[in-house]
């Protein structure tokens, strides 16, 4: 079982307008609804690709009620139309005679189990106001409940019964008010001496304190890389990040790929070619492509290849944060990677 | 009792942002949740007012879920913060000996009463995304849940039940997905029947549809008066909109105030002086100035006053939608009445 944490989740809206106007009022045409925050997100794509998960942190009030709804009634394939709840798993596609089927059958989606703590204040809501003919987005991030020490308490207690079952663990995104800036160390912490792989997927501060408690990897992008370290020079920030006490740092660098700097070796893994799309969850989706390739024993290029197939896949999706199986099957081989020296 | 009709109920949300920004991403700040739809709106004021409202309509799924809770725990006064639910209606306060208090104490706020139908769709949301150096709101309305015939009947018993023991009904705002455009003339028709004098405040086709089952009274404002006949002029428009089928109509102009064509006479009814603040919800208000009016017995003067003195006090509340009490007490008497010839 692969455990992801997601302390801040979020019941993720998207809203389709013909354009946003500051100041004007806009009748919505479509409206999606489910369950969000990386962690979530990342639980997704997991299960997509197979792997049981389990989803921790926290969800309260009306607005957790509806996420916790929508996560039991999840279609798992990363595609599916968002707000539609799935009836159930369907049986895997057989080959009828004669019939050569163009790509291999999808795996079974595995199930996402459900140990989110209950607290008391209402789960945040997060919209996306999406221009119609143009897709640009405009965010709007509610900053979701208070939580208390008392809840801090049972989440912990919660984390490390689950880490007993866990093969890996992401600790992902913000941190909810109340919690303190240092969290995400007293997270990596019980994962290290339970030998379980830890990844933290954070930036700013909680990234700062979250590293100095040894994750196995942390994957910033190239400004949560800066904001880090000062540097804008990827290898150097890199580098850098390590000192600082990631053990490996996977670097996002957006239509570029990544760049992977690892107790193991140093890696460039970029798409083919460059695409255009909507780049939501792509980083999510690299994190679920590490840790799945993490748990099932491949070596650093195929992990990376994974998450690089992956969130381009992301990108190339029609809904934001879904991928598209076809393109990340066609992409999977075509990844480049390049193996660079190690730094003197 | 007071009965209020809202067929299109909202859960209304208010996001406090820096300044929005399309295609940025914005960390809200402060959040209000509060039942909304104009007849809920009408009621919250009727309740301060005193007099007993029973509201009806449909509500449905986890959003329709939240809005009961908020209407069960309503702060009745016009002017409690949002989102804080009441524990319960506090006593008036009595006057200690040696002080004279300012104004008169509040009267009691009266109960709302929950009559609304449940449907199978989940309420829309509204989102009023307000700027906050500014106050300028940019708003997001969801449509509202499709209601099915079967939904539509079941409305239709319960309404002629709570006709049975209403002194006045409104019936007020837009429909939502999959009632008839004609809806609001079947329900004028057996308000007349009952001898109830039945209010509608709507727009577009359905006020057009509405008309024509000769409800007691209709508050256009300009925009929608000019909509329904074609004019600009209040007075041409207003006299129009009676030959159509409206016993009386109150054209609300605005910070001009009201101008009332009835059965009984012409008014003019303005506010003392222009007020700047946030117009929304001060329609509402006046929906109630004039039902509690006539529920009351008052002249057509008396409610007109009332009606503009209200909505002027809603005008100037801290809160979109509330009306500053105290402001209300000091317009009252200073509204400005004119009577006018009846046309030739």
């Amino acid at each position: 079982m692969i455990l992801t944490v997601t302390l801040n989740t979020a019941l993720d809206l998207t809203y389709d307008v013909p354009k946003l106007v500051p100041h004007a009022s806009h009748r919505v045409g479509d409206i999606s609804e489910r369950p969000g925050g990386k962690g979530l997100n990342v639980a997704r794509v997991l299960s997509a690709l197979g792997h049981e998960t389990t989803v921790t942190g926290f969800a309260g009030g009306s607005t957790g009620a509806v996420l916790r709804e929508l996560l039991a009634g999840l279609p798992p394939h990363g595609s599916a139309p968002a707000g539609a709840p799935d009836p159930g798993p369907t049986p895997a596609p057989g080959s009828t005679p004669g019939t050569v089927p163009e790509t291999a059958p999808e795996p079974a989606p595995a199930p996402i189990t459900d140990a989110l703590v209950t607290v008391a204040g209402n789960t945040r809501r997060t919209i996306a106001v999406v221009d119609r003919a143009t897709g640009d987005t405009t965010q709007l991030n509610e900053p979701g409940p208070l939580i208390t020490a008392d809840e801090w308490t049972a989440f912990l207690d919660r984390y490390e019964e689950l880490l007993a079952g866990a093969d890996a663990v992401a600790l992902c995104g913000s941190l909810p008010p109340g919690i303190h800036v240092g969290a995400y160390a007293e997270l990596v912490r019980p994962a290290r001496a339970a030998g379980v792989p830890v990844l933290l997927d954070t930036s700013g501060e909680p990234l700062r304190r979250g590293i100095a408690a040894r994750p196995d990897l942390i994957k910033p992008n190239a400004e949560e890389l800066a904001q880090l370290t000062g540097s804008r020079d990827p290898l150097r920030a890199t580098h850098d990040a390590r000192r600082r006490g990631a053990h490996g740092v996977i670097a996002s660098l957006g239509p570029d790929g990544v760049l992977a700097v690892t107790p193991d070796g140093i890696w460039r893994a970029m798409p083919p070619a460059k695409v255009l799309g909507n780049p939501t969850g792509a980083g999510d989706s690299a994190v679920a492509g590490l840790l799945s390739g993490l748990v099932e024993g491949l070596d650093w290029p195929d992990r990376l290849r994974r998450a690089v197939a992956l969130s381009t896949a992301t990108v190339l999706a029609p809904t934001a944060g879904d991928f598209d199986r076809a393109a990340y099957e066609e992409l999977l081989p075509r990844v480049v990677i390049e193996e660079h020296a190690p730094a003197a």
